[in-house]
């Protein structure tokens, strides 16, 4: 199937990485807004064209994977989109998913394509996992952990102080509070026994550590509820061991059985990714198949990861899933 | 929903209590190949009904749940049973599946009903995580372990031992290849590597504990590939002990992306069950649900875990799972 992908940052080249490791799947286009001749790709056989032309490639592309953020681009870009191509996008702003459904849902019932969004790990992989456990175990509590990993929000929101010249964020879960999830004891958590926060900054010169450090603890919505350490670093150092974007976290949910709810049980899904763009890039590339295939079965409209059969996102037929999978 | 279950033993018992837990189902008859006024059963207002007479509930039950084992009744009771009804098994012969497959899907199509098999936890939400993580990350290493929980099948071979009254048999992964498989090492995993098996043991009057200690440990295709303790207890001991049926184990892939497989990546699927019948319950009674809802679309024939979207497993509709669970 002949893919598409427009934008061409993190998660663009992600998505161009995941393409190769799928040998039924060619990436054909990327489409950017930038001045093509100005955007390098790895892909030899593949063109960069500017976002003003993509309507050309309307009956040669199979499947456009939208790889704008979720701030401005997708809730423009996706609605618009579905009118000429089957799109998978990775909408992530969780309390607007309804209102980008139903957007997507009457621009490609319009046009009669597949529009899968919020594809990734969160929304996506965990939210799959919240649903399963939660169908399963009705009677329980649900839990989801983040980290170790970067937060970008969070490393934007220390470069904005002033003093400070650079910096990245760890979010990083409360061992005691997974091990007390674990163990079924289904305890109530604050935002502060969840999660903490270990930032690495790069003064400017001059700056004065114990402000910035005050100004970053007591930071509303960001850091204020959080058990927060800040580690000042030279430049050098943040380039050497915070240049990566490794994510991942924890989904978990305890449940009761029996007559009188006298068993537990635990259901544990978590991810330790290297690079959180190139792991949710992998997870729109199989849905991009399922898009595929949804469309040349005659289907139309908007779909999330909870509308789609898991068969649908493998590249073996249902008889070998059977036999080596089962 | 109308729900039938075939089978009164601990799986029938555990789909018992799980329907209970779903309002939205109603157990209405249990068919045993006993004396039904011999069987008694938890529901107030459910029948105790005769195996022979089951053909009569064919327009009065939705769905019917086999709960018999997978040697020999299931491979002769899906087939039958989908004849009359939706039918959901929890078949687990991994070998024989898509034998089964096929028996059950012909019955089905030809009968006009759904009949959804080897539903449960291995295979069930073991083999789903495998698959998922399959397609996600096409380059990598699957890892299967179990445990800790008792093997009905090794504390049988113990119980034939001469000189043996009772006992127990435990699973339990080798917490040093858990943690290997985690780190991404890939490491190759043999038998004795992956897991110990744990052994409690009540002894006949007189019987020699060094001679059945040495027969159980040299015993082929059980034991003798494993690292196996054996421990000697009382019969109350082994009762007030070891009298559970817990369960539980891992499904770890780790696999690389990136344009040189420069990033590793690891996704992990645990449970950890107090009662293995009433978790697999629990996972039968979710697809239930399913078989009845796509019964109701008129859809025909034999299903798996990995043919069914999982929004048809929750009792809440498509935009109360985006705006909840997503």
């Amino acid at each position: 199937m002949k893919i598409g992908i427009l934008g061409y940052g993190n998660l663009g080249r992600g998505v161009e990485c995941a393409i190769r490791q799928n040998p039924d799947m060619e990436l054909v286009a990327v489409f950017t807004r930038r001045a093509p001749e100005s955007v390098s790709i790895l892909t030899k056989d593949a063109k960069v064209c500017s976002v003003a032309d993509v309507e050309e490639w309307k009956d040669k592309i199979d499947v456009m994977i939208l790889c704008g953020g979720s701030a401005t681009d997708l809730p423009e870009q996706t609605p618009k989109y579905a009118q000429m191509f089957n799109v998978v996008d990775s909408f992530d702003t969780h309390a607007k998913i309804p209102e980008h459904f139903e957007k997507v849902d009457a621009a490609a019932k319009k046009s009669g394509h597949v529009g899968i969004i919020s594809v990734g790990w969160d929304p996506g992989m965990f939210s799959l996992n919240r649903m399963y456990a939660n169908a399963i175990l009705p009677e329980g509590k649900d839990y989801t952990f983040w980290g170790k990993g970067v937060s970008q929000g969070h490393s934007d929101a220390i470069r904005r102080v002033e003093g400070v010249k650079d910096g990245k964020q760890y979010t990083i879960p409360v061992e005691a509070a997974l091990e007390a999830v674990r163990n079924g004891e289904n305890p109530e958590l604050t935002t502060r026994q969840k999660h903490t926060r270990e930032c690495f900054v790069v003064l400017e010169e001059g700056a004065d550590p114990a402000k910035v450090e005050e100004t970053i603890k007591t930071m509303p919505n960001y850091f204020a509820d959080y058990d927060t350490t800040v580690h000042f670093i030279s430049e050098d150092e943040l380039k050497e061991k915070h240049s990566g974007i490794p994510h991942g976290g924890f989904v978990i949910r305890s449940g009761k059985t029996g007559w009188d709810q006298e068993n537990s049980h635990v259901i544990e899904y978590s991810l330790k990714l290297d690079s959180n763009p190139e792991f949710t890039s992998c997870v729109i590339v199989a849905y991009a198949r399922a898009a595929y295939r949804l469309y040349q079965e005659g289907q139309k409209g908007c779909k999330t990861v909870f509308d789609i059969a898991p068969a649908y996102l493998s590249a073996k037929d249902g008889a070998q899933l059977r036999k080596t999978l089962l």
